[in-house]
């Protein structure tokens, strides 16, 4: 492609209203351009980048043996009747009325529709297993659309949804989609974990999503660096220590901490490393009186986990001040386990703690040298806190990395939600009517293209990986305008470079050397090649991967070969 | 593809509520089911066939120069405000409002949104010509949608939109529009026509019309047998016969009618050809006076043409029986020229008529032998009439035949309409701001489907155009639950077609022969290879086209150059 014939509509400055630095570099490349809060145009160089994600996807779901079919933006309520969800999925749903003055959406997700779909089609367990998929713009109402088209309104989607006789086959079908989704990731170029998740408002059993990996991501997750272990942070489980409770080693001494508020008060004040403190949380119990949980200085509540406790009341619900200075006697800061006499719930970090400092249940008190069994009574014990870096991997391979991830794919065992509220029923092996068992898939197409730059770019622009690469190789005539013999080059190994089946895209605008090479910088283009009359004087070509720090020269003849090879070993263009 | 891992939906019984054959088939040979009025799924099947014409509308779009971009379908009324379309457009623009009480549409059509990123993104006539395009989704929201997806209410659209400095330019574009249009249904296979036509409301100067030709079309287009000529039938000139009238030879003569009130009713009373009759229309002037129009018998009036003369009322009123009684007499059924002193306008092929039979202005009386000049004034001359089959084309090449057409595609030059309207303003030459000039293109993606097979099929099914069938090669092995041979054989043709590059399903569902060939048919795949034990011992497998008579037996190590040539060919295949 020509750049006379394919214009770029790259700007300098960067946008005002642009928070995150994809949003920024996909308005600056010219990749996208808004029209409305959350919805956005894809411009010419954008979209083929978003052609070539779907390719991916598409390729291997159908390797995967999903059948890809399209099914309707727009869907009549009754079906969100019948699931439930018209009342329950809230202002997020965009509802139309037609002329008519139906009820219909802006499909958010279709599980309804293939449902619906299904239980008039698929009769028999011979049938089955079988998976739908599509790939779509969706539409979800949410109340601040940002960050481009990472969090817009109107997206691409690929959906896809299975179903199945049982929960085996179902197992079977949510592998087979998980294998699924590490090729495509893998293959569009990402650094990517599949991380356990909570299954949300969707419903059903068992979920992942898979995230890129990006300091500007959304959510936090803890992965192993010794497996494929990964899962929100939230959820992440925090192992005992692999070293039993030492020895009580020194007495219990009350010491006036007057001011002292804060672990990093009290630290700074006795002269101690963090982690021989103890914060103490007092929340309600399930009748309602206080119960103390007692967390390492230096680790972190996780209220998920706490919620999950028996003992726990559910919503999580802190005590108040007057109820803590009823039980403890004191405020909050300087509160702990002695003298207490409710329960008391310890991390597993603080049960195998010894000669620990915490707050001694009065005002501008502290005490040091706590130990249980002689100080306090043996707490309870329950993993409570938020794993951490450093941490051991639940599954006992390798420690935890904490990172944050961006999320752009969902795997859900849906189970029977749907089938069951809406009668998806087959004829089973027996003879007998079987509600089917349903999993569904999900991709954010179009937050991929977000998500890869997030992960990918430098100071000048975006920095594609391979397979997202709107255009493998930039050819960049310099001073073509007086120089024959560059412009005949350049036409010369624009053919050639197409011949050889490679993506180009030849500036043939005649504008300054500085305005090319900041444009195919920042639309990020992973091979570079520059012709110019000085180099080609001694048979040369100048050419520069995307993130190699110098250029090399090649010989002429030797340009398309070199290429190949760069194309075939990423070596240069990529991270 | 396998039939066990691509399964057909196909069915039997002709769906009761599809009235046209296109949407009969396209449910029996499971390509799309029905979500709710107008709004249907694309199974797996029906997806590959519209894939295959939205690749052949991209190539031949990007061959012509233009650029692919995805507008959003969600679009703020804004827009719609400033090129003052919210209120004009109607009830079938299906009108959104969000979360935030904000109003939007679901993109019909997406004049707005382009000439908005245009005035956003073009600055100079440097710039232009440019033409973007998408191929997206649209909702009209019909009043009475249906044939299925040929008159669905969401459909997908290829729309493109071009800017141009001048009027030559737009020419220019719309000419290159013309020429993809006519490259992409050419390679479509489907016999169309492109067809002269009224803007109607998008509004601007020239457009024509794709047709599909097909007998259920709901537009009726007049094309000539002798050039490229084609116009909808209301917009063809009826030129004047080539030859000169007679003189009179007759007298003029009153005949008492009684009863007679119809053309056919006169012809038999008085035994004359039709074409010696002519029709008394009488419509308001514009001072509201009655206007007669004299029509030959056979013929009928152009209401269009009509309302163009400048002596007739805008909108065409037709005369009220009161009116007619005080101008002439009589009522309608006995009506002439002859005594009556208001203006007459002739058709041209009635100017040409000599001894005329027509209504004598007294009830049941009739006139023969009128002859203009000597019996009533000279009447004033237009082209009042639809051309019908056998009528010269108004370019004087050949003459018209009439058919039936399906719009599949629209060109238009659509001039200043939008561009003014919303301040599309570039630098130009001069260094003087210029409002561009537009052009709109359209091609109903899914709407083709449907009229394809409109245009090619036959008791049996559906008969796909080569470039759009779902599959090239049906590959039905007979008995293969008992026969190793055949089992192992259709597994190794299978394995040298896909090599070969072609499309083929395997029917591997060991269902009855009459199951596999009535499933073929219906879904109509091009050429069909049966493998049985009888023909096997014999080295020989037996070939069909769609559109054979009998089948061929053709020896098994040839099978694969068999096809070949008559995949190039298209022979057998296709009508």
């Amino acid at each position: 492609m020509r750049v006379s014939r394919f214009p770029l509509f790259t700007v300098k400055e960067v946008p005002a209203d642009a928070e995150v630095i994809s949003h920024q570099l996909m308005l600056r490349a010219g990749l996208i351009r808004r029209l409305a809060a959350g919805i956005y145009t894809w411009l010419p160089l954008g979209l083929r980048v978003l052609r070539k994600v779907e390719a991916v996807v598409r390729e291997e779901m159908d390797r995967a043996g999903a059948l890809e079919l399209l099914m309707p933006a727009v869907q009549p309520a009754e079906l969100w009747h019948e699931s439930g969800r018209w009342q329950k999925y809230g202002p997020e749903l965009l509802r139309i009325v037609d002329r008519h003055q139906r009820d219909f959406c802006f499909g958010p997700t279709h599980e309804e529709v293939i449902t619906e779909l299904f239980r008039r089609e698929i009769k028999s367990y011979k049938q089955l297993p079988v998976n739908f998929y599509q790939i779509q713009t969706k539409f979800r109402d949410e109340v601040r659309p940002r960050y481009g088209v990472m969090r817009a309104r109107e997206f691409l989607m690929k959906d896809a949804y299975s179903f199945h006789l049982d929960q085996a086959s179902l197992q079977e079908g949510y592998q087979a989609m998980y294998d699924a989704y590490t090729r495509i990731f893998t293959r569009l170029g990402l650094k990517f974990r599949a991380v356990l998740a909570d299954s949300g408002s969707i419903g059903g059993n068992r979920s992942q999503e898979f995230h890129v990996l990006a300091d500007s991501g959304e959510d936090t997750i803890a992965f192993s660096t010794g497996s494929d272990y990964a899962a929100n942070v939230e959820l992440a489980e925090a192992l005992f220590p692999s070293s039993e409770r030492s020895l009580p080693s020194e007495a219990l001494t009350r010491v006036s901490t007057p001011g002292v508020k804060t672990i990093a008060d009290l630290c700074a004040f006795l002269n101690l490393p963090i982690a021989r403190t103890v914060k103490a949380i007092v929340v309600e119990g399930v009748d309602s009186q206080p119960v103390l949980l007692l967390i390492r200085g230096d680790h972190e509540l996780n209220t998920i986990k706490a919620e999950k406790l028996p003992q726990i009341k559910t919503p999580l619900t802190f005590a108040s001040p007057d109820a803590i200075r009823a039980a403890f006697g004191a405020g909050p800061g300087s509160l702990g386990p002695v003298g207490f006499g409710g329960p008391i719930i310890a991390d597993r970090t603080v049960a195998r703690m010894a000669d620990m400092a915490m707050g001694a249940n009065a005002d501008d008190w502290h005490l040091t040298g706590v130990n249980f069994g002689r100080d306090c009574p043996e707490p309870e014990v329950a993993d409570l806190r938020n794993v951490i870096e450093g941490d051991p991997s639940p599954d006992d391979r390798g420690t935890l990395a904490i990172a944050r991830g961006i999320e752009v794919g969902h795997v859900f065992q849906l189970g029977q939600k749907y089938s069951a509220a809406m009668n998806a029923v087959v004829l089973g092996e027996n003879g007998q009517p079987a509600t089917v068992t349903m999993g569904c898939y999900g991709i954010g197409v179009s937050r991929v293209v977000a998500a890869a730059i997030e992960q990918n770019h430098d100071k000048r622009g975006i920095i594609w990986p391979a397979a997202m690469a709107p255009f493998q190789v930039a050819l960049l005539p310099l001073g073509a305008a007086r120089s024959t013999s560059v412009r005949e080059t350049a036409e010369a190994v624009y053919q050639e470079l197409l011949t050889a089946g490679m993506d180009v895209l030849l500036d043939d605008r005649a504008a300054r050397p500085g305005v090319m090479f900041a444009d195919m910088e920042l639309i990020g283009i992973p091979h570079r090649l520059v012709i110019g009359d000085r180099n080609l004087a001694a048979g040369q070509l100048e050419y520069r991967g995307r993130c190699d720090s110098d250029s090399t020269l090649v010989g002429r003849t030797d340009i398309v070969e070199w290429l190949r090879q760069r194309l075939i070993t990423g070596q240069g263009g990529s991270i």
